[in-house]
């Protein structure tokens, strides 16, 4: 389902290798980052010095910023591309967190355009909704707006990414914790003051509403990078009401993202009954530059699709049979001479398109029906001595106990019109 | 396709971790195998020691192995799963042969029959058939056979190994090579000459006859264990003769494989025109009890991906165009104010299953038809300020040159139409 909606979106698919040289991905998601790459040994006799030189994806955005640097002449202007596949991360596993996990993301390379944004954040609002999802929130900040609402507040600018840690704990530990949170790291009192006074400013505005922005933009007044932001921001609230994104956007300046690598837009997208995310993303202008030497705006999200599982499966989404392509018939083995006359029919019933498998070896029929009963098998087909002197089969509907001959002709049949009952 | 098959023949599908514990690895696969494993650094404190403790999938037999043990009591007593996952070896990269790789496994667990192996090659010879392969030739041997031949000819246990390696690459250097290659491994002239003169022998039968098979139950008439493999081989070749695999089987005492962990029948397919094998695999009855403790036979088959595609790629075996979901529509931006209305069609245009890419900036229209024309996007919808005074949309057949206005409502209908063309 996600595919199908990232596809109708316009992005093309791209898979990447599971290593990564380590230069690539050290220094990409901050010091804690750094820590949780999982790092592969040296191969043959450098493996004694304990080095390591590949390590496993961290996640897809810098994977896929090494492929754009590095296929640069052979893709469009305007790059755009789905991606689903594992990441490893050395995290202490919790609920929903694995070291192993499917990221589901989409990325849009080659333009600065708030259009970009507000069209990741509709596609990513259509695959929630198709999940089944009404009551996600997007929480959309911008870095740059953060780090002039540091500086308006008075926060040095050597201890604006203290401050970060600090503020993005806002709806964890409330008001109260974070003052304290910054004055342990530092912050004066006047900075940490007038910071506070921005939050439960804006803790009196409608989520929804344009009053959050609207304080942000006064906060900020002064400050030139504050202002575009806001701008930007105002651009992605604007556009992103003409999509799937519509309703769910809450403009909220405590949002920081811990990857050190965004430098516009940052957005996350949470339920109210998960700790942490459902998924983040955000817009990441210097990072394909790191590789290629000159800039290329991009902008991406990411799903977490043990996430979305997690939360399904407490709420209950998924329906009560999920789609399983399960066995349909079991041939079974009457004696050692018969053995290749049941491979046989298996072939005959295969070909005809149904799902078959074969009981491996001579055994009571008892044992085997009992043992297609246990499987959920809903066909069994019977070829004992009576019956190949007959030339025919006889199929039993597990379910009804219905039992009868058709000729080895008839049998796929007789099989698919059970089936359909 | 090659999923579909597997489920067709009753296969379950599986997939597991990509890392295991480095123990669960090692000494699985033979030497060799185990300098190409790729090592996980421990994480943390532990890092600096260089030690490693996790190690990455080398392929996917072993970790099967792991979870029938780890999941005895949840299995069936017949446990048939089907994994296309990717392995990684620390391999020196050529040809078809990666150091990141997708393998397309199917294992049968818990029987000790030959129709478990019939079974199997009847499987993959379907896949192969239907992907348009009809001269891959199976080579069947058995590890006991391998044992027998060489007891027979005089060659002492503790050279067996040795002597394995000299025969395997029989078809690689010929009769004088291997000659050659066992007198320097230290077997004696005696032994040397027995074992070339029953496959001087054997060359004169019918590849795909009874004559090779007959050849070697004399020759190792006098050995119990080669006796046992000489019956279950004829016995697989008689079952598989009612299965897909019929004409493909050629019996090959030379057949020795890699890894470690067969114990019984052994196969690989091979196509005239790929050195290497597109695929191998065998029966290994102690390779799960090496986990839980007490035997459970299995047996298993692994087709490469990447070998595939590099064979039906040189041989044009693809057709002309491959499926591919791409961009159906690309609708167009006149300027800042119409961005949005230019989002809310491409959300109309999707909603009706369209796949839709939005131009993310404004731009000069030609610019914007130029690119559509280059990513081969088939139709162009303009909103322009005309259009949108009109509350219509201009919609261009890229390929006809056609281009005709058409009511917002009707957008969607007159694309799809457009498209069917």
């Amino acid at each position: 389902m996600i595919r199908e909606v990232y596809e109708r979106y316009g992005f093309e698919p791209l898979e990447t290798p599971a290593f990564e040289n380590l230069d690539t991905l050290v220094g990409k998601y901050g010091e804690e980052g750094n820590k949780l790459i999982f790092k592969i040994l040296k191969r043959g006799e450098h493996e004694a010095t304990g080095a390591a030189d590949l390590a496993l994806r961290y996640d897809l955005t810098v994977p896929l910023s090494r492929v754009v640097a590095q296929y640069q002449h052979e893709l469009p202007k305007f790059f755009k591309r789905f991606q689903i596949q594992p990441v490893w991360r050395a995290d202490r596993p919790a609920k929903g967190r694995f070291r192993e996990f499917y990221q589901c993301d989409i990325d849009a390379i080659g333009s600065t355009s708030p259009v970009v944004e507000a069209d990741i954040l509709g596609s990513v609002s259509e695959v929630l909704s198709k999940l089944g999802f009404s009551d996600f929130v997007i929480r959309l900040n911008d870095r740059r707006a953060l780090g002039a609402l540091l500086e308006c507040a008075g926060v040095p600018e050597p201890l604006h990414a203290d401050a970060l840690i600090a503020l993005d704990k806002l709806d964890k530990v409330g008001v109260d914790g974070v003052h304290n949170e910054l004055t342990t790291r530092g912050i004066d009192a006047a900075a940490t003051r007038r910071s506070l006074d921005f939050f439960r400013g804006l803790a009196q505005e409608e989520p929804h509403g344009g009053g959050r922005l609207q304080r942000l933009r006064e906060f900020v007044a002064g400050d030139q990078k504050g202002t575009d932001a806001v701008k930007s921001l105002d651009d992605i609230v604007q556009l992103a009401d003409g999509t799937e994104a519509h309703g769910h956007i809450q403009i909220d300046p405590s949002l920081a993202r811990g990857l050190s690598y965004y430098t516009g837009a940052i957005m996350e997208i949470a339920v109210p009954d998960l700790a942490g995310s459902l998924g983040g993303g955000g817009r990441y202008d210097n990072l394909i530059g790191m590789f290629l030497g000159r800039e290329v705006p991009a902008c991406g999200f990411s799903l977490g699709l043990e996430r979305l599982i997690v939360v399904m499966t407490e709420r209950k989404m998924f329906p009560d049979r999920v789609a399983r392509n399960a066995v349909e018939v079991l041939v079974t083995i009457w004696n050692d001479d018969s053995r290749g006359d049941s491979l046989r029919l298996a072939r005959e019933l295969r070909a005809q398109g149904l799902r078959v498998d074969v009981y491996p070896e001579p055994d009571k029929l008892g044992k085997q029906l009992k043992y297609a009963s246990a499987c959920q098998v809903p066909v069994v087909a019977i070829v004992g001595d009576d019956e190949r002197a007959r030339a025919d089969v006889s199929i039993k509907d597990m379910r009804s106990g219905d039992q009868r001959s058709v000729s080895r002709a008839d049998a796929a049949a007789g099989i698919l019109e059970w089936l359909k009952r």
